[in-house]
């Protein structure tokens, strides 16, 4: 299998290893995976987390256990273990689908270990190829806000709205960043801090109600967020938050794009309306729990809402940023983004 | 003395108590406070807090004091020893300078005691004002949210946002409340939820980034917030997050309201451009701090902005709800507010 190093994840010489995330930002510290056992405590303990970082690890798990020379049968029972770490990721599900389907031929053994590069290398290069469309877009000096963790510790790759990010700073574009702490999870201040860090690009770290504040003061030149799921007439459905942003954007005419790969568009979802939210727990608002340590500063028995996402509608937005392109509001009210998922 | 009994204050045949507030929401403790030297600690360990309400705990304790049959010589420098508790809130100070002229007199001891009673009813008698002026703004049912603390936690009164909250509920409106948790200091999340909760009023806890989400699903009937300086042209300044409030009410045509009395206009600041934003300790950001324990979960070392407020400008503003009444913003434009500072 291909050497490989990513933020999150390494592979050298056959030797996986993952960034221990759980433990971010305090502790650095790498784990050499080498059983699938211990890859399966490492997702679901969130170790690595990042819906498409987590499927490319696992893949890479199947092919090491592969080269080392595990037979068919074993390699076949750990693809259906690993589907099962984490049964709501659909990225994880359809590369182990994917692994599946390689092993047919009489050179399966080979196959197999291609078909995991593979899907590792593809979210390389839809993360490469998002971040050049979308550096294109930013101006030297720009101050760029952006929400949650959308970077190389989510991906296989440089990411999506981080990758655009840190590919208009690999590009000498002297670009600083505010990040959102990302309420109640944290993903902000928890890892894009720690990423933005690593990467070298400046950045400061906000409470999300702040982000307003700070465009009044003309000290945000534009918005770049992520997306969990992108509707075909261009509504986006992302972390909590970011609704507000576009607001904020849009009366203070601050552009607002949204970074993500083509495999985000929905085809089945023909607007904002059709996207359901999740409710999470109500003790991840009453307070904090992470490798920090646990607090509950509320009432312990306040009723909470707890939305993980919220849905941006694309008049709001003014840049897709994906794989194929950045595609204009223009461009969207014209189907770009339904023809976009039908040549995907 | 007079009795009284306020949510973060009682007098009792003369004893004082204080509910110790950096214990909530978990821990309701009554603290008996006796001595000078107990008043100060309280008020500098934040066991009371809230400008108003610390500046009327100080008077009290002087009256306390005087009616102990301390002597003079000893309660001036009680007074100027509690003037220096927390040096920045100016009304603090300005109650300590109340004290000190009422005992010019031969009756100076009575003199003395009534002063720190009328200080005391006069916040009361301003919360009171509030709470009615805007509890009639209020519809049957109207689900109303707020941001910060704002209620019998900080004032000797039922408070101004939530005062008029309060008398909302009280007046049989059957109304409910959604609670910011505001970030970084949490005091929605800490003591706004506690409060409620105390009050019997119906309220659901949220992070700050999901407000504007809320009033997209058009859940959100008014917003209603504190002040703690409002310009004569009706910008405010008010708890950072205060802003993005007001930008997503406009934008989705909810009505906002500032709460304050009179003695918040600043007849001396012309327009939002003149209030000085305080910045504070990046600490707040990286994680938090307080009773329920001590937690960075960021970078140690990350980069922070931390305004501890924001201006938020008349354009944005629906209703001024003042002890005088309830001014919108054609008598605002009218230099309503300028008159009423006069007036005051």
């Amino acid at each position: 299998m291909r050497d490989r190093r990513g933020l999150g994840l390494t592979v050298a010489a056959g030797r996986l290893e993952l960034l221990d995330q759980s433990r971010l930002p305090h502790v650095e510290q790498w784990l050499a995976i080498e059983t699938v056992g211990a890859m399966l405590e490492a997702i679901q303990t969130l170790r690595v987390r990042g819906a498409p970082l987590i499927a490319i690890a696992a893949a890479l798990m199947v092919a090491v256990r592969a080269e080392a020379g595990d037979d068919r049968d074993t390699l076949i029972e750990a693809i259906e273990i690993l589907r099962s770490a984490r049964p709501t990721a659909v990225n994880l599900s359809n590369a182990m689908d994917v692994l599946r389907r390689s092993m047919i031929g009489s050179d399966w053994r080979r196959a197999l270990v291609e078909a995991a590069d593979d899907l590792a290398d593809d979210d390389v290069a839809l993360c490469n190829a998002m971040g050049e469309h979308g550096a294109a877009l930013i101006a030297g000096g720009e101050r760029i806000l952006t929400h949650c963790n959308t970077g190389g510790l989510a991906t296989a790759g440089i990411g999506t709205a981080v990758g655009v990010i840190r590919r208009a700073h690999e590009q000498g574009k002297g670009i600083s960043v505010w990040v959102d702490e990302t309420r109640p999870l944290l993903q902000g201040g928890r890892l894009t801090a720690w990423e933005l860090a690593a990467l070298g690009v400046p950045y400061t770290l906000i409470t999300d109600n702040m982000a307003a504040a700070l465009m009044a003061r003309g000290e945000v030149d534009r918005v770049i967020v992520g997306a969990d799921r992108i509707a075909v007439n261009g509504d986006v459905a992302n972390k909590i938050g970011t609704y507000g942003l576009a607001v904020a954007a849009h009366y203070h005419g601050i552009p607002f794009a949204v970074a993500a790969p083509h495999t985000t568009l929905d085809p089945a979802c023909a607007s904002g309306a059709d996207i359901e939210i999740e409710q999470r727990a109500a003790d991840e608002v009453r307070g904090v729990s992470g490798s920090a340590g646990d607090l509950c500063w509320a009432p312990t028995d306040a009723p909470v809402a707890n939305p993980a996402f919220d849905v941006t509608p694309a008049a709001l937005i003014t840049h897709w940023i994906l794989d194929a392109g950045v595609f204009d509001r223009a461009a969207v009210a014209a189907d770009a983004l339904r023809e976009a998922a039908q040549r995907a």
